[in-house]
């Protein structure tokens, strides 16, 4: 059994790791960490594994757990992991950061969207960014995981095929992306008040959003070339989901637009083999509630030849595939299991 | 492997079934009935399955699918199995029936609620009301397992034990409940519309609900006389769960009346190793939440000292020990499966 | 015009004396009293008054404010308004508290409920409980009116009528209630969050939730006995909106029950010429959308003859008849207006 | 008094015409069309109006109901209008159509997006399209207005000065929006229960819904050439509200890039003196919370001078400022009385 730490247990995707390893045949967590609720019964704060979960809440010590874990799960604000990692702690364990503090390569570029000093850029370069559908190879021997942001995963995954194969103008690009409430987390903020989100939606980080440098990044990689895009994260009133729809224009090859059959072909080359990735039919827009609960990602695209535009759409469960799910997915790659171990269950609806 | 058969695998409770079985490790989906959308792919019409569920829809031919499967599930609306079973049918499978055709003994009573002529008394008196936590022995060697109600076995769990041990006055029992709307069902009524349902909570059925006659033969079997109650159903705008909360007086034995040590050593009597219930800590009340998409009924309960009631409060999620959970539950005792086998996994949050 | 000020402007309560008053054809909201914004702008706490409201927020000095209105509202936690009103204020100004200050006439049970010390006790005696339905004559030459709670008005308005004559026998009296999420407020709690209340409902406060004693000391009015009962509020995920199940046997006239043309002729006694009561017909019950954003009281009731119960049930918007609506209606009577002035618009749907 | 007829009176638009006349001062509702509900009390649909609307629902007669009244409302599915309409009744009243039967000049592009034959193309020259704050002077002597859709009205005036003026190449204009489901009407289908869209957001209608030439078509006047757009719905799970968010490439002038601040001087060229557009402040997003339930739209943007873009965003009421507001406001200027008339409230929150 592979011994599973987390540090911010206590958050949502901390909870969300809990309830995955909970089903996962091959790991457990032994260590529940969570600075703001040490030696409460884990399960008085989250009811849903009463008598499940037995154990207290430990503290955010990361030496200590390097002691006595396989695994160390980081589920915490930006510049925790970054404070806390080193060296000794690398080479006793493998670390899958769901901050934000090792998934750009710039550490320029981390200090002016995240205003704040980056504490460990000398493990920046050797982290994996961990979208495994692509980097798949690399994260299998890395010590250090920068597991993707929610919104990121999906952009980047709906337009990646495209862009990689040159189908479409990466200038263009253009990501409109409709978050669930829990993505905001479990602080006491007015502004996630039930009242305040409920029957509304709203566009928020407009221009400024953080996920913004992570997608550039990422697909000017794909794109070969550096790219700057558009993303326009929304609230919407539901618990979990992120739906993305992107927009760009297509790009003449051989002096002619790409066709629908091209788009899918594209789409297919990458993903026909990704049990996570789900291309759907022609014409069939992926929403949100068909991913819920689980690790699925699906994806579909729409060309206007009208005005010369494909717009691709993808759906995820952002504490899925968009954190948790994929850190276990990231975790089962580093430790040789079959990569969807613990993760096959169908999404959960109504 | 356990061949299983769906009748009605497109309704909600239909689809869950599916959810269940999809994550079980010892039975599959071989027939996925459903008359409305024969020969449609079943992926197509619940989109979570995608790429998950392969099959097609069939017609609900009882007759064929006995010869095909282990144990048939009908999920559909009240007489339809009544009106297809029969001894043959029987002789092969094992049915669990998710209607109220079987779970009252008194065939007018059915008659008398449901206001439509039973098909096949003759079966009435075999089969068996799957309430597993009480039940269990009578279910281990049924033919026909009549599923409870999702009100009812919420409402039965949470005041069973006290009505058992003659702790409280069965007659002043009053159950007022409250229930997702996935209890509705997926018939396009403008009454189950969004806009009809959200931002908004009423009461139905008042007096007049049919899980009414079913909680009272149950809770008449415990006091080992004749009761009636009443019942309150609320519809509340949320998908899943079943929240109950029931009054009854406190009767005094021996002299004085029981105190909150013994109510909770009448629940832990009954309880204390089912791996389903949950009894809550003292104070805490049950919240829907805690029991979303699984299997478990949480269990809590508060004396009244100035009015002499205890109030017991007791939830689910009505999909799944409401309705798919708990038949495959009876599914694992007709089978001699580990009871929990396929169920074990923790509810989901947020 | 009316000049009105507002303790506590920008609680969810204030927020919407503030939008009452907007379409008051004889008030206007000169003082937009709120500790925690001293000179922001009214509407950027609360956007939907951009452009309609200019005012910036001013302490909660009452002293000065009594010199500068008509009329104040203290729409703040329990203790505030007890703690700053005296004579001299009483003397020039009308006073409506929305807090539980001087709600209860007994200090002691005051006290108890709410634990905390009672500053004006001098008060308590000349207050009048402002249930406008019920005590509309005295609230007329009031000078301070203790406005009542939400769950309060919905639970004595539905069982009034049947206490006052005797049809019901007032010891088995059990109130059942749901909630919409406004009625917690606007402070920031983890327990109030989006994803904590959304998909769940529960009970709170059983058997100790700080309305029971306000509805018992009303109904004791009504019964002319002191009588004690059994109040369950629940949360429900929705804005607004109070659900009342009441449940009470009928009690013997003359040798037989009461019919539910007894019940009814009650009912109307007492409500036919009340505006904002709407007595439903046969076998309706009521739905908290029916009401939402407007000052009715929606009431039903159905008489269950197997158990010799009448299940009592109303509904009405917590913020606007449960709060601010009723409010206004007492100023109204104060300043011997119409009575539903400014408050005659129809319920909002959906 | 203003004479009211509805065609059309029991979808949901219909009923929020009867709630916003039921506020005028000098309108009233005579006749509530209602093919579907004939003879039926319109309060027993709608629950709301109980008591408030004692009138039972007559039939879809335009002959004889424009010998009753001053206006007509036609709040139908598309083609009804138009298959109704003739001179002899345009003589009589005033005809307000909440279809898409008038708004569309050319009626190949109507026949070819709606996919039905249009029965009175002879007034489609003479009818004027109702967006008041552009068509004000034309709307004065209208006999016939084409009263806007919802997501066009928001559309439009969230883009229109910067089209006007020239700011904003109008070629790479795309408008993403979200849209509450009372648009999607109280038909009974599947795909509008309440289990199928809560918890849930998706795309529809992608590069197809009609109103994608409606938006072209009023744009295209603005920018003075005939512009093809993309436009992309998403349902999202509130009941009430519009959010669009547009993108564009600034377009230079005099060899520069327009500034926040030029931005802000078209807007305000246009907008400034209008009631019920709200220009919000620097750096300030819409948000639907903050118009429901009112005739508002409020307008913010963002430039992106790393990509040369602006984000305007808008959102609006889709039932009020997009369906029946508008209408009433359209009223109020075909009548000659103050345009805000009956339409000043503020919006409701929460």
């Amino acid at each position: 059994m592979i011994k599973v730490g987390i540090i911010g247990a206590t958050g949502y995707a901390g909870a969300e790791i809990v309830r995955l390893i909970q089903g996962h045949p091959e790991a457990e967590v032994v260590w529940y960490g969570s600075r703001s609720y040490v030696d409460e019964k884990y399960s008085s704060i989250y009811g849903n594994f009463f008598k499940l979960v037995d154990a207290k809440c430990l503290d955010d010590n990361m030496e200590e757990l390097a002691d006595q874990v396989d695994v160390i799960f980081t589920a915490t604000p930006q510049g925790l992991c970054a404070s806390l990692v080193n060296e000794d702690i690398l080479n006793k364990v493998k670390v899958i950061d769901l901050s934000a503090d090792f998934r750009l390569k710039d550490v320029s570029v981390y200090e002016k969207w995240y205003k704040i000093e980056h504490k460990a850029p000398q493990f920046i370069d050797e982290a994996v960014y961990g979208l495994c559908e692509i980097n798949r190879d690399k994260i299998k021997d890395a010590r250090l995981i920068a597991n993707p942001g929610c919104y990121t995963t999906c952009s980047i995954l709906t337009a990646y095929p495209l862009v990689k194969e040159g189908l479409i103008d990466p200038e263009t690009l253009i990501v409109d992306a409709l978050s669930g409430v829990s993505g905001a987390g479990r602080g006491a903020k007015v502004a996630n008040l039930y009242c305040e989100v409920n029957e509304s939606c709203k566009p928020y980080g407009v221009t400024s959003h953080r996920h913004t440098p992570e997608i550039e990044e990422q697909l000017s990689y794909a794109a070969g070339k550096d790219i700057v895009i558009n993303f326009t994260p929304h609230l919407v009133p539901m618990n979990r989901g992120i739906l993305a729809t992107e927009y760009a224009s297509l790009k003449e090859k051989s002096g002619k637009l790409p066709t629908a059959e091209d788009i899918r072909a594209a789409y297919e080359k990458y993903y026909k083999d990704e049990f996570f990735i789900r291309l759907l039919g022609d014409g069939v827009c992926p929403e949100t509630r068909w991913v819920e609960n689980a690790n699925f990602v699906d994806i579909g695209f729409k060309i206007d030849e009208r005005t010369g535009r494909v717009i691709m759409m993808g759906a995820l469960d952002n504490m899925v595939k968009g954190a948790a799910g994929q850190a276990v997915q990231n975790m089962n790659i580093l430790f040789g299991l079959k990569e969807s171990t613990g993760l096959e269950f169908a999404p959960s609806f109504p």
